[in-house]
């Protein structure tokens, strides 16, 4: 029987499964898996000062899926999620929900009220689109040709406790 | 007869002239000061890399007003408008306007077609939104409680050339 565990506190190893994992997807251009790797050297060098928090989520030790999240400077109590993804072989076991939910209580335990996440209005994202309305974001604002024409930023938010 | 005269290139003097130039305002909390000044410093530090770019204003080599601005990465023709600030003694005389529009135009020349501006819905900010309005900015997204309960993020958007 597998074993799924929470771990937060990166190790020397985590860039290198986080570089993994985002590849794996087949999802992120190697431009964004450079960026995502970054955020865990910078947490590893910075530590919390980095701002970049994380969940790794492992199974029988193996990486299986992250979030990266933090609170946003200049607010009281709001949160961004930065990243999240899921091994696709481990896909459509609700992996992606239980992580997404353990992410929300770690913030919410910091004080966070409201967690943000953004992403594109193209086909591509329609998967992250559903997953987000699905577990309870809101799409609360939409800027037009954001990343490029015809490229809508979609600004979500979950109202969190 | 004063001459206005605008310069891009940082130097080492131009974290304490910014520093100076937002608690002049009255308008900046300490903790909003450092972080616009540790953007210059970032700047002369990193170079362009750093992703700041900057606008000086200076009336006879005095600093009077500056900009902080830069590329959004991940999109194809996206700059924000990081911070905008003039000396209040030497507000009212349409100096914001041509600081703006200097900056608008040196964006434009790199290549960008939209200029994102955000600030907040309370009324310490209203000259701020005013400034904008007045200045081709439209609103084109607001996320509710962003800042705080009743302190709405304010998202503007000017399109250029």
């Amino acid at each position: 029987m597998a074993t799924l565990e929470y771990r937060e506190e990166p190790v020397a190893k985590d860039p290198e499964h986080v570089g993994w994992l985002l590849a794996a997807t087949g999802f992120f251009t190697p431009e964004e898996q450079k960026i995502g790797i970054s955020l865990v050297e910078e947490r590893l060098l910075h530590g919390l000062a980095s701002g970049y928090l994380f969940v790794f989520m492992e199974e029988d030790g193996m990486p299986v899926g992250y979030t990266c999240y933090g609170p946003i400077p200049g607010t009281l109590d709001g949160f961004d999620l930065y990243w999240i993804a899921i091994d696709p072989k481990m896909q459509g076991r609700g992996l992606g929900r239980q992580l997404l939910g353990f992410t929300e209580k770690r913030v919410f335990g910091q004080g966070g009220k409201r967690l943000y996440a953004e992403t594109s209005s193209t086909g591509k994202y329609l998967p992250t689109r559903v997953f987000y309305e699905h577990n309870g974001f809101v799409l609360e604002g939409r800027l037009a040709d954001y990343y490029a024409p015809r490229d809508d930023k979609m600004l979500y938010v979950k109202q969190l406790g």
